[in-house]
């Protein structure tokens, strides 16, 4: 029996656009369609020398200020870190996998906010080897409503505490990757938990029969 | 009063080369010439962050197993890190800085031992954007000789644990590496100590007044 490759579905977005909320409904929207829950990761971290990375870039060192391309190169550790040896063999078990941000994240925050697309598109290339989700949902959000939730979640961590311009380069690299890439789909999160719910249900429903159909 | 900028000179070599021995000896001589000590930086580590990126590089996690895209990003993670926070700041300070291995090592242990020359040169050009040593002492040695002498040292690490054939690729790329290159001088180190560092003191004393006259 030849076991059909799992699919690997991504959720993007600022902070506090709510993909955390997303990941629970897609969790149970890719069990009910599969019959098995998905392998869910997130990133930076996901693996245990990848949490250790995480810890790194998400606590930062006021001695030692952490330089965007050490910050860039960390992600990418983890990264690799993670595809190797969670994401590829899943997927290669039939499992799906979930991930709570991916590569989009690298591209819209060490690209567009820091500024540093030449490094993080070779890095991506060289690294990744075309290796990319079968689909992605994008919450976009405008960063200070954003900021604003994840505040109410607690302190904000070393990346949540840029700049707000920081987080607008972001986004309109989002906006503007989602555009060129038809594997990304765009969901309004500015709206009620209720109707962004309502859409990703509804995007996901739609495109899942073509992602087993691919095969 | 302008500051003349300080120089940047590496040590490189195989495990038990000699590199560290090396160092004590042109740290006396780069005083003896400048009136002061360098700063002496040892690679992967050199800063707070950059010594745990070190830690998760050398002792790895036998449930995690380091990818080898992993471990280069990593070292490269480490090397943005030292040059942004100490060597750069060091050098414009007008300090002298002695490497303990730098970029070259990553062009033959990543690039050569592991077969990721494309990842390696992506990163390295996207990342240092030109920053190179001003000179380099390439210590020779066949990878035997050198293991035998890092083994009576201690405990062997992740790295020098990695097969012979691993090591023999390195070599080869260093060697090739500094034929194209006239800011990297091969010194034979398979010989007596005495006769190394006879013969780097020749190679370093020749090269000193050049690099003064190049500002
Ligand atoms: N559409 C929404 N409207 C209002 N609040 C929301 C919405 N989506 C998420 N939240 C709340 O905002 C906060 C951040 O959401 P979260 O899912 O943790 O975002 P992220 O994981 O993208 O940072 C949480 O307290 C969450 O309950
Ligand atoms: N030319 C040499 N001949 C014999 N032994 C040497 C020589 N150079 C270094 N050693 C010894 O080999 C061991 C490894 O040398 P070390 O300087 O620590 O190498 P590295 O720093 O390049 O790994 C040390 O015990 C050192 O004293
Ligand atoms: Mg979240
Ligand atoms: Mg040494």
């Amino acid at each position: 029996m030849i076991t059909q490759p799992g699919k690997f579905i991504v959720i993007e977005g600022l902070e506090g656009a709510g993909k955390s909320s997303a990941i629970a409904l897609v969790n149970d929207l890719i069990e009910q369609h599969t019959g098995q829950a998905p392998v869910c990761t997130r990133e930076p971290g996901g693996t245990p020398l990848a949490e250790k990375i995480r810890d790194l870039v998400k606590i930062g060192d006021d001695s030692d200020p952490l330089c965007d391309e050490a910050e860039c190169l960390l992600i990418y550790a983890a990264r690799a870190q993670l595809i190797a040896n969670v994401i590829k063999p899943a997927l290669a078990k039939g499992q799906w996998v979930l991930g709570d941000r991916h590569n989009l994240s690298s591209l819209a925050y060490q690209g567009g906010g820091r500024g540093l697309m030449p490094l993080v598109t070779a890095v991506s290339d060289a690294c990744l080897s075309g290796f990319t989700p079968d689909f992605t949902l994008y919450l976009d959000i405008e960063p200070r409503l954003g900021l604003t939730r994840a505040a109410d979640r607690g302190k904000l961590d070393r990346i949540e505490q840029q700049a707000i311009d920081f987080f607008e380069r972001a986004r309109q690299t989002y906006l503007q990757l989602a555009l060129q890439d038809d594997t990304i789909v765009v969901i309004d999160a500015s709206q009620s938990m209720e109707k962004v719910h309502q859409d990703i249900r509804h995007q996901l429903m739609n495109r899942l029969p073509l992602l087993q159909s691919k095969d």
